[in-house]
């Protein structure tokens, strides 16, 4: 781009291969950080440089940990519910299920889900070693909460499929109108699900 | 919050602190990079660092240079109009309208505008700069481009009074409906001050 110094069209470049971090964003960041205190630059670096070299993987559910735990703090922690297990795509839905404060149990994270259009079979995801967990007959209850796509369905069905025969009641999160929504906005998929799903008013 | 490791956490604090990136955002934005390669976080961290180090004000216009130049690629082009002067409140606003390809005259960046509220006075801009540089006769028209905003509107006033009986056209960027928009949506202002400067269809 004409008239922009080397410097900051490196950090724009960066900046961009972020998602959902355009070239107009990109800019925007990059001009604001020219003009910011540099500590808020620096600070961003560190935890960049950090990030990777700080974190693992928890040998057991596959969510984040720092480097060097035997195990993440989930699965360390004591007061839970060792009998439900929640099975994720990503760690982030950990945090987000986390939030609702309406989950005690352990996580499974699959980090991914099944795509055969994008080669992705069960050996990418971290299928087998939930399996060994599952069979280990702890839990009574496994919540199948991919993503409600196309991919999160298929993913759960194989699951359930891979899960059947040992005693387990195996459930997926409920389909319906978001709370707060319009139905006039709502698409027609959407819908269908919460018309499915309807419940009693008591 | 709970069950996020702590590099990861100190990634969304610090992204946190950029404008428009809400907590949903940073933490969307921690999570792709913890499984990005490495090489995706640490591009970001070196172009971080080297942001500030390495730019610097042009002492003419006040764009962004390289530390060592003597004056920004711009001023130092030979093949713009030396005539004309465009005046805008930040460097990124330079970008976009050299990407128009409109203007190929000189610049002057004033690092914002005028803003009794905030406390912003002349002297706080690079006022005095623009003053002396079209004081020196070189131009012969002045685009006064900062925004059409109050204070943009206000800031524009000011540097015309400033600049009273020089030997100057000065100018400001049209206002009007934005070229693709539908009248429906447009907002009285905007409405307004199209009409007010309708042009005849020849």
């Amino acid at each position: 781009m004409p008239g922009l110094a080397e410097p900051v069209q490196n950090l724009v470049n960066a900046l961009e291969r972020l998602p959902g971090v355009g070239p107009k964003t990109a800019s925007r960041l990059a001009f604001y950080l020219l003009q910011a205190p540099e500590d808020v630059s620096l600070r961003l670096a560190e935890a960049l440089v950090n990030l990777k070299r700080s974190t693992a993987f928890c040998p057991q559910c596959f969510n984040i940990m720092l480097v060097g735990q035997p195990m993440c703090d989930l699965c360390a922690a004591t007061q839970r519910d060792e009998t439900s297990l929640c099975v994720v795509e990503e760690p982030l839905d950990i945090l987000v299920i986390e939030r609702t404060g309406a989950f005690r149990g352990r996580y499974h994270v699959l980090h991914g889900v099944l795509s055969p259009i994008e080669g992705v079979g069960p050996d990418d995801l971290k299928i087998r070693p939930l399996l060994e967990r599952v069979r280990g007959g702890q839990f009574k209850e496994v919540i199948l909460a991919t993503n409600p796509s196309m991919e999160g369905d298929a993913t759960a069905l194989y699951l359930r499929q891979q899960m059947a025969g040992l005693n387990l009641r195996i459930t997926r999160l409920a389909r319906g109108l978001p709370v707060g929504s319009d139905l006039e906005y709502a698409d027609q998929n959407t819908l269908l699900r919460a018309l499915a799903g309807r419940q009693d008013l008591l």
